[in-house]
């Protein structure tokens, strides 16, 4: 049999999905299982998305163009705008998801056994992302303890190399919730300047802000309009995960002509979705259905965190970003944690399933007491989840 | 300004749209344009494929599993049975586009600085597949003249280096239109065996065949069950190109294990068009929708290779499969011919898109007195573009 390429072997299984398995088998013998490991919020779609999407389903279902349909791409112009970024089409490229997006900001400004430094505990996949574009992601290393904001100036400095072609952030973060000040994105802006890199911002939770805190863009920092890379989504801000519509926007021409390029090769991203972006951007009703997302998104946070903070030996700092907690538990290994919680643990029935946050590091040995909470349930059933989780805790320390 | 990498600089702009710019023009200034160069078809797509979108089009609009919906999967498993290809499920992964699924095969089986064998002229985007993922494509040189068959063992023996990791090719071949016997199959089979390579089959176009011809997928070969990788796409043959859906399935465990990885780094295919898909496939009509679109192509076909046979000096085999001709054309330069059509000529202001075929060889200097000629016009207008045709050689022709 011929051999798997080592890339292959290499890519990580998805560790956000890793435990599915043991939740499979939990459900299988009648457990209830409270999602709290997957992005996936549980709001409907606004009617809106689904009306554009009725009414472009005829005809023929035929490619778009490789950059996006012209009026999608006037449609998320208008939208940017709102937030005072005044962008034009040849300045923005429809994408099949976020993902896509930041694999074609690597292929554009990186080439194979280049670097790019980003702030950890990070989204996982983004290891993926570099392996499958054969680049090296080094960490800068923020934690817990200091509420995620990024270390000072030197100790970024230190990682810098001249393999080093871009520094990539998510801004409000995943996995911390961590919303970066201005005077943090002024440094990184800096450091782009003064080393010649670039600046890829994954802003995918733009408006998943709390507490009054303002989500500031990559594209609205002075002086560095020609290395600023925005890849963005409509996934969570719409509710519209399995829509794959995502966004790469730059004003460096040079960027999006290679990007372009890439998406070429793929030939279009899906047609009638781009139908339901451009009828729901266009409807005066976007704005309210995020706002009121946004309020709900709150409480939830609200009520995580003062739960959290009433379980014996658990700490988190309090995000004010995305929909994601950060806790450090009082436990040595929260793998087996969260494992124990769905083979060996029920509370009438019920368990929790967490995403331990030692995956989020790319520096051995850091998150391993950690664990990733995704508040996308509803209030209620939060709470009830966090009893099962101090529960759980409980009767888990008891026993060893 | 940071510089733009290497692979994004030398990765190409799509050639099939190159000469957009110039149509575009033409439009302007209130030219019609009969686009031949493009395979986009004109047949609608068949009404259950939306009616399983709007049934769907409801709730949360969730990501699917990064494999795709079990019911699609299931409901692919009998379509593929029905061409008496037995799969299960986890033999199948739904990919976005068929695009992704040749993507997928290269990460799976090659290394970055490896080689793939394909036989040329073949479709232009897998060089880009190749850059991105950092590889090298050997062709394998197949002519006019010689109907496109593949050349003898002994020559494809000799591209062959310890670098080579797969053959890549498809059949029904774009843009020859070459359906590939089963003796030719056979002696790619016996060379995968022989030096460890994987067989990587496009059969995006698998039921455009006509004059009885039938093409024998890659997963149908005996004894390489361990070496044959399928790709494929619902863009043809359900008239669905923007839906982005395709298909990568292997027998080989770790082939699928591996593609699954690179396939949960971007998330999931989209979801709703996977519930088109479904309503589509359990409908009793899809296999109607096939044998009426391919009735109406062979007609294409036929008016489209009688027309040429009668333009003086243009010659080409007769294509048994897919929706392409290649024909040599009495001009030097058929890039050239192709923008002049653009820009210089008119009959009753009207005029023909050809897509120029020296980008679909890798070899320098091949096909560039020929065109590609993609078929997706209705027979009255294919008709009226042929004697568009005909009337600009012969004033091309007559002025040089």
């Amino acid at each position: 049999m011929p051999s798997i390429s080592w890339r292959a072997r290499s890519v990580q299984a998805s560790p956000i999905r890793k435990l599915k398995p043991l939740a499979d088998q939990a459900k299988r013998a009648g457990k209830k299982i409270y999602h709290l490991n997957i992005g996936q919020p549980d709001i409907p779609t606004p009617k809106e998305y689904f009306d554009g999407i009725r009414q472009a389903a005829q005809g023929v279902l035929a490619y778009s163009p490789s950059q996006g349909l012209d009026e999608a791409l006037d449609a998320l112009a208008e939208y940017y705008q709102t937030f005072g970024i005044p962008l034009s089409r040849d300045q923005l490229i429809v994408t099949t998801g976020g993902s896509e997006a930041i694999t074609f900001a690597m292929l554009a400004v990186t080439d194979v056994g280049d670097a790019i430094l980003v702030p950890e505990p990070y989204y996982t996949n983004y290891n993926s992302y570099a392996q499958i574009t054969g680049i090296q992601i080094v960490p800068i290393e923020t934690c817990a303890e200091d509420g995620f904001r990024l270390p000072d100036r030197k100790s970024i400095e230190s990682k810098i190399t001249p393999k080093t072609k871009a520094i990539l952030f998510c801004n409000p973060g995943n996995p911390t919730g961590v919303v970066y000040t201005k005077a943090e994105l002024e440094m990184l802006a800096e450091l782009a300047l003064k080393y010649n890199l670039y600046l890829i911002a994954d802003e995918v939770y733009r408006e998943f802000t709390y507490d009054g805190a303002q989500a500031i863009s990559v594209l609205q920092l002075q002086g560095i309009e020609d290395r600023a890379i925005l890849v963005d989504s409509i996934s969570k801000r719409f509710s519209a995960c399995g829509a794959r519509l995502g966004v790469i926007a730059s004003k460096n021409a040079s960027v999006m002509e290679s990007a372009l390029k890439f998406a070429q090769a793929r030939l279009s991203p899906p047609t009638l979705e781009q139908y339901g972006l451009i009828y729901l951007l266009k409807s005066s009703r976007y704005q309210d259905f995020v706002r009121q997302m946004i309020a709900e998104f709150q409480q939830r946070r609200d009520v995580v965190y003062a739960e959290l903070q009433k379980i014996p030996g658990v700490s988190c700092p309090k995000p004010n970003g995305a929909f994601y907690i950060i806790a450090k538990l009082p436990v040595e290994d929260a793998e087996h944690f969260a494992r124990w919680l769905l083979t060996d643990f029920a509370l009438d029935n019920e368990t929790v399933m967490l995403a331990p946050a030692a995956e989020f590091y790319a520096t051995p040995g850091k998150g391993r007491d950690e664990v990733r909470i995704a508040y996308v349930l509803k209030v209620d059933v939060l709470k009830r989840a966090m009893s099962i989780l101090r529960e759980g805790l409980h009767a888990y320390t008891q026993t060893r």
